[in-house]
Protein backbone atom coordinates (compact mmCIF):
# COMPACT_ATOMS: atom_id res chain seq x y z
CA UNK A 1 0.00 0.00 0.00
CA UNK A 2 1.67 3.50 -0.34
CA UNK A 3 0.74 4.73 2.53
CA UNK A 4 3.83 6.41 4.82
CA UNK A 5 4.28 4.19 8.02
CA UNK A 6 2.62 6.36 10.32
CA UNK A 7 -0.48 6.24 9.31
CA UNK A 8 -0.31 2.64 8.07
CA UNK A 9 -2.58 0.25 9.67
CA UNK A 10 -0.52 -2.64 11.36
CA UNK A 11 -0.76 -5.74 9.59
CA UNK A 12 -2.33 -8.48 11.58
CA UNK A 13 0.10 -10.60 12.88
CA UNK A 14 1.62 -13.67 11.22
CA UNK A 15 0.78 -17.19 13.16
CA UNK A 16 3.73 -19.35 13.19
CA UNK A 17 3.73 -22.80 13.92
CA UNK A 18 6.88 -24.57 14.41
CA UNK A 19 7.70 -28.64 14.26
CA UNK A 20 4.09 -29.17 15.04
CA UNK A 21 3.16 -32.89 14.66
CA UNK A 22 -0.58 -33.35 13.83
CA UNK A 23 -1.78 -32.01 10.51
CA UNK A 24 -5.35 -31.99 12.35
CA UNK A 25 -3.95 -29.50 15.07
CA UNK A 26 -2.79 -27.50 12.24
CA UNK A 27 -5.75 -27.50 10.56
CA UNK A 28 -7.82 -26.64 14.13
CA UNK A 29 -4.96 -23.98 14.31
CA UNK A 30 -6.17 -22.50 10.79
CA UNK A 31 -9.80 -23.00 11.39
CA UNK A 32 -9.43 -20.91 14.87
CA UNK A 33 -6.80 -18.02 13.13
CA UNK A 34 -9.83 -17.55 10.50
CA UNK A 35 -12.66 -17.35 12.89
CA UNK A 36 -10.89 -14.08 13.96
CA UNK A 37 -10.16 -12.86 10.71
CA UNK A 38 -6.32 -14.11 10.79
CA UNK A 39 -5.03 -15.62 7.76
CA UNK A 40 -1.20 -15.85 7.34
CA UNK A 41 0.10 -19.03 8.66
CA UNK A 42 3.71 -20.44 8.48
CA UNK A 43 4.94 -23.64 8.80
CA UNK A 44 8.53 -24.42 10.85
CA UNK A 45 9.59 -27.73 9.58
CA UNK A 46 6.27 -29.57 10.17
CA UNK A 47 6.80 -33.58 11.31
CA UNK A 48 5.06 -34.94 8.96
CA UNK A 49 5.65 -32.45 5.80
CA UNK A 50 3.70 -30.07 3.87
CA UNK A 51 0.32 -30.54 2.59
CA UNK A 52 -0.58 -32.56 5.22
CA UNK A 53 -3.72 -34.35 4.50
CA UNK A 54 -5.02 -34.49 8.27
CA UNK A 55 -5.23 -30.79 7.86
CA UNK A 56 -8.19 -30.07 5.62
CA UNK A 57 -10.99 -31.72 7.04
CA UNK A 58 -9.68 -30.61 10.64
CA UNK A 59 -9.79 -26.81 9.20
CA UNK A 60 -13.72 -26.97 8.68
CA UNK A 61 -13.61 -25.10 5.79
CA UNK A 62 -10.51 -22.82 6.41
CA UNK A 63 -8.99 -24.16 3.61
CA UNK A 64 -8.03 -20.79 2.10
CA UNK A 65 -5.40 -20.49 5.55
CA UNK A 66 -3.83 -23.93 4.67
CA UNK A 67 -3.31 -23.20 1.19
CA UNK A 68 -1.50 -20.12 1.78
CA UNK A 69 0.48 -21.17 4.68
CA UNK A 70 3.85 -21.08 3.81
CA UNK A 71 6.52 -23.23 4.83
CA UNK A 72 10.35 -22.76 6.46
CA UNK A 73 13.06 -24.90 7.29
CA UNK A 74 13.66 -22.98 10.65
CA UNK A 75 11.86 -20.41 13.32
CA UNK A 76 14.68 -17.23 12.05
CA UNK A 77 14.08 -17.91 8.50
CA UNK A 78 10.18 -17.62 9.25
CA UNK A 79 9.86 -14.52 11.25
CA UNK A 80 12.95 -12.95 9.03
CA UNK A 81 10.46 -10.08 7.86
CA UNK A 82 8.91 -9.42 11.44
CA UNK A 83 9.17 -6.53 13.56
CA UNK A 84 7.67 -8.13 16.40
CA UNK A 85 7.91 -11.66 17.45
CA UNK A 86 6.14 -12.91 20.32
CA UNK A 87 7.28 -16.54 21.88
CA UNK A 88 3.73 -18.14 23.33
CA UNK A 89 4.85 -20.27 26.14
CA UNK A 90 4.47 -20.72 30.06
CA UNK A 91 6.40 -18.60 31.97
CA UNK A 92 9.27 -19.60 33.32
CA UNK A 93 11.53 -18.43 36.19
CA UNK A 94 13.98 -16.82 34.92
CA UNK A 95 12.60 -15.00 32.43
CA UNK A 96 14.08 -11.91 31.29
CA UNK A 97 11.92 -10.54 28.48
CA UNK A 98 8.33 -8.74 29.12
CA UNK A 99 5.82 -11.43 29.75
CA UNK A 100 2.15 -10.52 28.03
CA UNK A 101 -0.89 -11.67 28.14
CA UNK A 102 -2.71 -12.13 25.09
CA UNK A 103 -4.90 -9.27 25.63
CA UNK A 104 -1.72 -6.75 26.29
CA UNK A 105 0.08 -8.48 23.32
CA UNK A 106 -3.15 -7.62 21.09
CA UNK A 107 -3.01 -4.28 22.31
CA UNK A 108 0.67 -3.88 21.53
CA UNK A 109 0.51 -5.32 18.36
CA UNK A 110 -2.18 -3.05 17.19
CA UNK A 111 -0.16 0.12 18.32
CA UNK A 112 2.94 -0.07 16.45
CA UNK A 113 4.20 -0.41 12.60
CA UNK A 114 5.78 -3.36 11.12
CA UNK A 115 4.79 -7.15 10.85
CA UNK A 116 4.24 -8.84 14.23
CA UNK A 117 4.44 -12.63 14.70
CA UNK A 118 3.16 -15.24 17.04
CA UNK A 119 5.02 -18.23 17.55
CA UNK A 120 3.77 -21.36 18.76
CA UNK A 121 5.46 -24.59 19.35
CA UNK A 122 5.18 -28.06 19.28
CA UNK A 123 2.38 -30.21 20.93
CA UNK A 124 3.91 -31.88 23.21
CA UNK A 125 7.22 -29.76 24.03
CA UNK A 126 6.29 -26.52 23.63
CA UNK A 127 9.03 -23.91 21.76
CA UNK A 128 12.45 -24.40 22.95
CA UNK A 129 14.92 -22.17 24.66
CA UNK A 130 16.79 -21.37 20.86
CA UNK A 131 12.93 -20.41 19.53
CA UNK A 132 12.15 -18.23 21.90
CA UNK A 133 15.47 -16.13 22.29
CA UNK A 134 14.16 -15.12 18.43
CA UNK A 135 11.49 -13.67 20.61
CA UNK A 136 11.53 -10.31 21.97
CA UNK A 137 8.38 -10.58 24.30
CA UNK A 138 6.75 -13.52 26.01
CA UNK A 139 2.98 -14.16 25.43
CA UNK A 140 1.32 -16.40 28.02
CA UNK A 141 -2.29 -17.21 28.85
CA UNK A 142 -2.76 -16.76 32.37
CA UNK A 143 -4.89 -20.33 33.15
CA UNK A 144 -5.50 -22.42 36.17
CA UNK A 145 -2.34 -23.33 37.53
CA UNK A 146 -3.94 -26.26 39.41
CA UNK A 147 -4.91 -27.47 35.67
CA UNK A 148 -2.63 -25.91 32.62
CA UNK A 149 -3.48 -27.78 29.79
CA UNK A 150 -4.23 -25.93 27.00
CA UNK A 151 -3.64 -26.89 23.34
CA UNK A 152 -2.38 -25.38 20.26
CA UNK A 153 -5.45 -24.83 18.59
CA UNK A 154 -6.65 -23.24 21.91
CA UNK A 155 -3.57 -21.40 22.55
CA UNK A 156 -4.08 -20.39 19.19
CA UNK A 157 -7.71 -19.13 19.30
CA UNK A 158 -7.24 -16.68 22.20
CA UNK A 159 -4.71 -15.24 20.60
CA UNK A 160 -6.25 -14.44 17.55
CA UNK A 161 -10.01 -13.37 19.85
CA UNK A 162 -7.78 -11.26 21.89
CA UNK A 163 -6.22 -9.77 18.18
CA UNK A 164 -9.89 -9.44 16.70
CA UNK A 165 -11.35 -7.92 19.65
CA UNK A 166 -8.77 -4.47 19.22
CA UNK A 167 -9.42 -5.07 15.47
CA UNK A 168 -13.63 -4.48 15.64
CA UNK A 169 -13.41 -7.61 13.02
CA UNK A 170 -17.59 -6.62 13.36
CA UNK A 171 -19.55 -3.80 14.90
CA UNK A 172 -19.80 -4.57 18.96
CA UNK A 173 -22.87 -6.82 18.77
CA UNK A 174 -25.87 -3.88 18.86
CA UNK A 175 -29.61 -5.25 19.56
CA UNK A 176 -32.55 -5.15 17.75
CA UNK A 177 -33.91 -4.09 21.28
CA UNK A 178 -36.31 -1.48 19.92
CA UNK A 179 -36.69 1.57 22.76
CA UNK A 180 -38.24 1.85 25.94
CA UNK A 181 -41.46 2.84 25.63
CA UNK A 182 -42.61 6.51 26.20
CA UNK A 183 -43.47 6.85 29.89
CA UNK A 184 -47.39 8.02 28.81
CA UNK A 185 -47.48 4.21 27.54
CA UNK A 186 -46.37 2.84 31.11
CA UNK A 187 -48.54 5.39 32.85
CA UNK A 188 -51.64 3.57 30.44
CA UNK A 189 -50.71 -0.06 31.33
CA UNK A 190 -50.13 0.75 35.13
CA UNK A 191 -53.31 2.64 35.37
CA UNK A 192 -55.22 -0.30 33.18
CA UNK A 193 -54.02 -2.49 36.05
CA UNK A 194 -54.62 -0.30 38.81
CA UNK A 195 -58.11 -0.02 37.43
CA UNK A 196 -58.91 -3.80 37.54
CA UNK A 197 -57.16 -4.22 41.46
CA UNK A 198 -58.90 -1.40 43.01
CA UNK A 199 -62.27 -3.14 43.30
CA UNK A 200 -60.71 -6.49 44.59
CA UNK A 201 -59.19 -5.11 47.28
CA UNK A 202 -55.82 -4.81 46.24
CA UNK A 203 -55.35 -1.30 47.88
CA UNK A 204 -56.68 -1.72 50.95
CA UNK A 205 -56.11 -1.08 53.91
CA UNK A 206 -56.43 2.98 52.83
CA UNK A 207 -53.59 3.88 54.73
CA UNK A 208 -51.32 1.90 52.67
CA UNK A 209 -52.85 2.45 49.18
CA UNK A 210 -49.95 5.06 48.29
CA UNK A 211 -46.99 2.69 49.22
CA UNK A 212 -48.89 -0.46 47.77
CA UNK A 213 -48.84 1.77 44.41
CA UNK A 214 -45.22 2.65 44.67
CA UNK A 215 -44.73 -0.69 44.80
CA UNK A 216 -46.66 -2.00 42.36
CA UNK A 217 -45.02 1.20 39.76
CA UNK A 218 -41.36 0.57 40.40
CA UNK A 219 -41.99 -2.82 39.52
CA UNK A 220 -43.44 -2.33 36.18
CA UNK A 221 -41.12 0.83 35.01
CA UNK A 222 -37.86 -1.69 36.09
CA UNK A 223 -38.01 -3.68 32.77
CA UNK A 224 -37.85 -0.41 30.70
CA UNK A 225 -40.09 -2.29 28.55
CA UNK A 226 -40.97 -0.88 25.00
CA UNK A 227 -44.19 -0.20 23.40
CA UNK A 228 -44.94 -3.50 21.56
CA UNK A 229 -44.36 -5.39 25.25
CA UNK A 230 -46.50 -2.67 26.74
CA UNK A 231 -48.79 -3.36 24.37
CA UNK A 232 -48.77 -7.43 25.19
CA UNK A 233 -49.18 -6.39 28.51
CA UNK A 234 -52.41 -4.74 27.71
CA UNK A 235 -53.67 -7.52 25.62
CA UNK A 236 -53.34 -9.50 28.53
CA UNK A 237 -54.96 -7.34 31.79
CA UNK A 238 -57.90 -7.29 28.63
CA UNK A 239 -57.48 -10.76 28.58
CA UNK A 240 -58.12 -11.17 32.48
CA UNK A 241 -60.63 -8.67 32.50
CA UNK A 242 -62.82 -11.05 30.43
CA UNK A 243 -65.20 -13.51 31.95
CA UNK A 244 -64.89 -16.90 31.68
CA UNK A 245 -65.97 -18.35 28.54
CA UNK A 246 -68.65 -20.92 28.39
CA UNK B 1 -20.60 -19.14 53.62
CA UNK B 2 -21.85 -17.12 56.60
CA UNK B 3 -20.65 -13.37 54.53
CA UNK B 4 -23.65 -10.90 53.93
CA UNK B 5 -25.06 -10.76 51.01
CA UNK B 6 -23.07 -7.29 50.23
CA UNK B 7 -19.60 -9.12 50.67
CA UNK B 8 -19.86 -12.29 49.06
CA UNK B 9 -18.60 -13.19 45.79
CA UNK B 10 -20.72 -14.44 42.88
CA UNK B 11 -20.40 -18.03 42.82
CA UNK B 12 -18.63 -19.06 39.21
CA UNK B 13 -21.35 -19.75 36.31
CA UNK B 14 -22.37 -22.76 35.45
CA UNK B 15 -21.95 -24.60 31.94
CA UNK B 16 -24.88 -25.41 30.89
CA UNK B 17 -24.64 -28.07 27.70
CA UNK B 18 -27.78 -28.78 26.05
CA UNK B 19 -28.31 -31.99 23.83
CA UNK B 20 -24.46 -32.29 23.12
CA UNK B 21 -24.21 -34.91 20.59
CA UNK B 22 -20.54 -36.12 21.10
CA UNK B 23 -18.74 -37.55 23.95
CA UNK B 24 -15.95 -36.34 22.87
CA UNK B 25 -17.14 -32.89 23.01
CA UNK B 26 -18.21 -32.80 26.33
CA UNK B 27 -14.73 -33.80 27.52
CA UNK B 28 -13.04 -30.93 25.49
CA UNK B 29 -15.76 -28.53 26.44
CA UNK B 30 -14.60 -29.76 30.05
CA UNK B 31 -11.02 -29.26 29.50
CA UNK B 32 -11.55 -25.83 28.41
CA UNK B 33 -13.43 -24.92 31.38
CA UNK B 34 -10.98 -26.24 34.01
CA UNK B 35 -8.25 -24.39 32.39
CA UNK B 36 -9.91 -21.33 33.17
CA UNK B 37 -11.39 -22.15 36.78
CA UNK B 38 -14.96 -23.30 36.05
CA UNK B 39 -16.44 -26.84 37.73
CA UNK B 40 -19.64 -26.92 37.35
CA UNK B 41 -21.05 -28.66 34.10
CA UNK B 42 -24.62 -29.88 33.85
CA UNK B 43 -25.81 -31.36 30.83
CA UNK B 44 -29.47 -31.51 29.33
CA UNK B 45 -30.61 -34.75 27.98
CA UNK B 46 -26.84 -35.68 26.38
CA UNK B 47 -27.66 -37.54 23.19
CA UNK B 48 -26.08 -40.83 23.94
CA UNK B 49 -26.85 -40.63 27.50
CA UNK B 50 -24.08 -40.41 30.63
CA UNK B 51 -21.43 -41.18 31.63
CA UNK B 52 -20.11 -41.48 27.87
CA UNK B 53 -16.77 -43.49 27.54
CA UNK B 54 -15.59 -40.85 24.70
CA UNK B 55 -15.74 -37.52 27.07
CA UNK B 56 -12.91 -38.75 29.81
CA UNK B 57 -10.02 -38.94 27.00
CA UNK B 58 -10.97 -35.54 25.45
CA UNK B 59 -11.29 -34.61 28.95
CA UNK B 60 -7.73 -34.69 29.05
CA UNK B 61 -7.50 -34.81 32.40
CA UNK B 62 -10.51 -32.57 33.65
CA UNK B 63 -12.06 -35.67 34.59
CA UNK B 64 -13.56 -33.71 38.01
CA UNK B 65 -15.50 -31.58 35.84
CA UNK B 66 -17.06 -34.79 33.84
CA UNK B 67 -17.65 -36.24 37.44
CA UNK B 68 -19.20 -34.12 38.99
CA UNK B 69 -22.00 -32.98 35.88
CA UNK B 70 -25.34 -33.23 36.65
CA UNK B 71 -27.72 -34.40 34.08
CA UNK B 72 -31.13 -32.73 33.69
CA UNK B 73 -33.89 -33.66 31.63
CA UNK B 74 -34.71 -30.32 30.47
CA UNK B 75 -32.82 -26.63 30.00
CA UNK B 76 -35.62 -25.24 32.66
CA UNK B 77 -34.71 -27.95 35.37
CA UNK B 78 -31.09 -27.31 34.61
CA UNK B 79 -30.93 -23.21 35.38
CA UNK B 80 -33.63 -23.75 38.02
CA UNK B 81 -31.82 -21.95 40.27
CA UNK B 82 -29.71 -20.00 37.96
CA UNK B 83 -30.78 -15.91 38.57
CA UNK B 84 -29.21 -15.24 35.30
CA UNK B 85 -29.24 -17.10 32.45
CA UNK B 86 -27.25 -16.50 29.12
CA UNK B 87 -27.71 -18.34 25.60
CA UNK B 88 -24.92 -18.41 23.35
CA UNK B 89 -25.90 -17.87 19.75
CA UNK B 90 -25.56 -16.14 16.62
CA UNK B 91 -27.12 -12.59 16.60
CA UNK B 92 -30.42 -12.85 14.78
CA UNK B 93 -32.80 -10.28 12.50
CA UNK B 94 -35.05 -9.86 15.75
CA UNK B 95 -33.78 -10.53 18.82
CA UNK B 96 -35.50 -8.60 21.49
CA UNK B 97 -33.06 -9.62 24.05
CA UNK B 98 -29.58 -7.56 24.85
CA UNK B 99 -26.77 -9.06 23.55
CA UNK B 100 -23.35 -9.57 24.86
CA UNK B 101 -19.77 -10.35 24.11
CA UNK B 102 -18.20 -13.06 26.32
CA UNK B 103 -16.47 -10.02 28.03
CA UNK B 104 -19.25 -7.69 28.68
CA UNK B 105 -20.90 -10.73 29.78
CA UNK B 106 -18.03 -12.04 31.86
CA UNK B 107 -18.30 -7.94 33.73
CA UNK B 108 -22.04 -8.61 34.24
CA UNK B 109 -21.76 -11.72 35.84
CA UNK B 110 -18.90 -10.58 37.95
CA UNK B 111 -21.10 -7.72 39.11
CA UNK B 112 -23.92 -9.37 40.17
CA UNK B 113 -25.32 -11.75 43.04
CA UNK B 114 -26.94 -14.71 41.61
CA UNK B 115 -25.76 -17.88 40.36
CA UNK B 116 -24.98 -17.33 36.35
CA UNK B 117 -25.34 -20.02 33.62
CA UNK B 118 -24.66 -19.93 30.19
CA UNK B 119 -26.17 -22.20 27.85
CA UNK B 120 -24.55 -23.63 24.88
CA UNK B 121 -26.56 -25.55 22.19
CA UNK B 122 -25.70 -28.63 20.30
CA UNK B 123 -23.22 -28.83 17.87
CA UNK B 124 -24.91 -28.77 14.76
CA UNK B 125 -27.99 -27.12 15.36
CA UNK B 126 -26.93 -24.56 18.83
CA UNK B 127 -29.40 -23.59 21.08
CA UNK B 128 -33.45 -23.37 19.78
CA UNK B 129 -35.61 -20.75 20.43
CA UNK B 130 -37.59 -22.48 23.42
CA UNK B 131 -33.59 -23.02 24.99
CA UNK B 132 -33.20 -19.23 24.12
CA UNK B 133 -36.67 -18.00 25.28
CA UNK B 134 -35.62 -19.61 28.85
CA UNK B 135 -32.18 -16.69 28.80
CA UNK B 136 -32.49 -13.24 29.83
CA UNK B 137 -29.42 -12.30 27.73
CA UNK B 138 -27.58 -13.29 24.40
CA UNK B 139 -24.30 -14.12 24.21
CA UNK B 140 -22.74 -14.08 21.14
CA UNK B 141 -18.84 -14.09 20.15
CA UNK B 142 -18.12 -11.52 17.73
CA UNK B 143 -16.53 -13.98 14.57
CA UNK B 144 -15.50 -13.06 11.32
CA UNK B 145 -18.46 -12.39 8.98
CA UNK B 146 -16.88 -14.68 6.54
CA UNK B 147 -16.03 -17.26 8.56
CA UNK B 148 -18.48 -18.08 11.50
CA UNK B 149 -16.73 -21.46 12.56
CA UNK B 150 -16.64 -22.03 16.28
CA UNK B 151 -17.32 -25.27 17.70
CA UNK B 152 -18.37 -26.01 21.20
CA UNK B 153 -15.35 -26.29 22.64
CA UNK B 154 -13.69 -23.24 20.99
CA UNK B 155 -17.35 -20.98 22.03
CA UNK B 156 -16.85 -22.56 26.37
CA UNK B 157 -13.12 -21.78 26.37
CA UNK B 158 -13.80 -18.26 25.35
CA UNK B 159 -16.49 -17.27 27.82
CA UNK B 160 -14.46 -18.99 30.35
CA UNK B 161 -11.28 -17.25 29.37
CA UNK B 162 -13.42 -14.02 30.07
CA UNK B 163 -14.52 -15.00 32.91
CA UNK B 164 -11.25 -15.78 34.27
CA UNK B 165 -9.46 -12.38 33.63
CA UNK B 166 -12.26 -10.24 35.48
CA UNK B 167 -11.81 -13.45 38.32
CA UNK B 168 -8.25 -11.93 38.91
CA UNK B 169 -9.20 -8.44 39.22
CA UNK B 170 -9.92 -6.96 42.24
CA UNK B 171 -13.50 -7.27 42.89
CA UNK B 172 -15.82 -4.26 42.77
CA UNK B 173 -18.07 -4.05 45.85
CA UNK B 174 -21.04 -5.44 45.20
CA UNK B 175 -24.62 -2.99 44.90
CA UNK B 176 -27.10 -3.84 47.63
CA UNK B 177 -29.27 -4.45 44.80
CA UNK B 178 -30.79 -7.90 45.65
CA UNK B 179 -30.67 -10.61 43.52
CA UNK B 180 -32.53 -11.49 40.49
CA UNK B 181 -35.07 -14.07 41.38
CA UNK B 182 -33.94 -17.83 40.54
CA UNK B 183 -35.32 -18.96 37.34
CA UNK B 184 -37.71 -21.60 39.10
CA UNK B 185 -39.69 -18.46 40.91
CA UNK B 186 -39.95 -16.68 37.16
CA UNK B 187 -41.59 -19.90 36.50
CA UNK B 188 -43.65 -20.21 38.85
CA UNK B 189 -45.23 -16.52 37.98
CA UNK B 190 -45.42 -17.51 34.63
CA UNK B 191 -47.35 -20.42 35.17
CA UNK B 192 -49.50 -18.84 37.66
CA UNK B 193 -50.10 -16.33 34.83
CA UNK B 194 -51.01 -18.78 31.94
CA UNK B 195 -53.48 -20.99 34.09
CA UNK B 196 -55.14 -17.66 34.72
CA UNK B 197 -55.44 -16.68 31.02
CA UNK B 198 -55.84 -20.08 29.49
CA UNK B 199 -59.32 -20.88 29.95
CA UNK B 200 -60.33 -16.92 28.73
CA UNK B 201 -59.00 -18.02 25.27
CA UNK B 202 -55.49 -15.86 25.67
CA UNK B 203 -54.35 -19.01 23.78
CA UNK B 204 -56.22 -19.36 21.20
CA UNK B 205 -55.99 -19.91 18.24
CA UNK B 206 -53.72 -23.14 18.68
CA UNK B 207 -51.36 -22.83 16.07
CA UNK B 208 -50.26 -19.73 17.88
CA UNK B 209 -50.58 -20.80 21.38
CA UNK B 210 -46.36 -21.94 21.38
CA UNK B 211 -45.23 -18.23 20.16
CA UNK B 212 -47.89 -16.64 22.37
CA UNK B 213 -46.27 -17.77 25.59
CA UNK B 214 -42.97 -17.20 24.35
CA UNK B 215 -43.60 -13.69 23.66
CA UNK B 216 -45.30 -13.38 27.21
CA UNK B 217 -42.21 -15.30 28.70
CA UNK B 218 -40.12 -13.17 26.64
CA UNK B 219 -41.56 -9.70 28.24
CA UNK B 220 -41.69 -11.12 31.83
CA UNK B 221 -38.10 -12.73 31.42
CA UNK B 222 -36.41 -9.08 30.52
CA UNK B 223 -37.01 -7.45 33.69
CA UNK B 224 -34.85 -9.96 35.97
CA UNK B 225 -37.22 -9.30 39.22
CA UNK B 226 -36.06 -9.65 42.33
CA UNK B 227 -37.51 -12.44 44.68
CA UNK B 228 -39.72 -10.10 46.70
CA UNK B 229 -40.67 -8.18 43.20
CA UNK B 230 -41.68 -11.61 41.95
CA UNK B 231 -43.80 -11.80 44.91
CA UNK B 232 -45.75 -9.02 44.54
CA UNK B 233 -46.37 -9.29 41.12
CA UNK B 234 -47.87 -13.25 42.51
CA UNK B 235 -50.13 -11.17 44.66
CA UNK B 236 -51.39 -9.00 42.05
CA UNK B 237 -52.24 -11.77 40.15
CA UNK B 238 -54.03 -13.67 43.12
CA UNK B 239 -55.78 -10.72 43.04
CA UNK B 240 -56.86 -10.48 39.88
CA UNK B 241 -58.20 -13.99 40.29
CA UNK B 242 -60.57 -12.80 42.85
CA UNK B 243 -64.33 -12.39 42.42
CA UNK B 244 -65.46 -8.94 43.01
CA UNK B 245 -66.30 -8.27 46.70
CA UNK B 246 -69.87 -6.90 46.89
Amino acid sequence: MPQGPDTEKPLPPVVVLVRPQLGENIGKAARAMLNFGLTEMRLVAPRDGWPNPSAGPAAAGADIVLEQAKVYATTAEAVADCAHVYATTVRKRGDTKPVLTPEAAATAIHSVSGRSALLFGPERSGLDIQDVSLARTILTVPINPAFGSLNLAQAVILCAYEWSKAEMLVQPPLTDQLPSAPQADLDGLIDHLEVMLEPKGYFFPEDRADATRRTLRNVLTRPGWNALEVRTLRGVLTTLGRRLRN
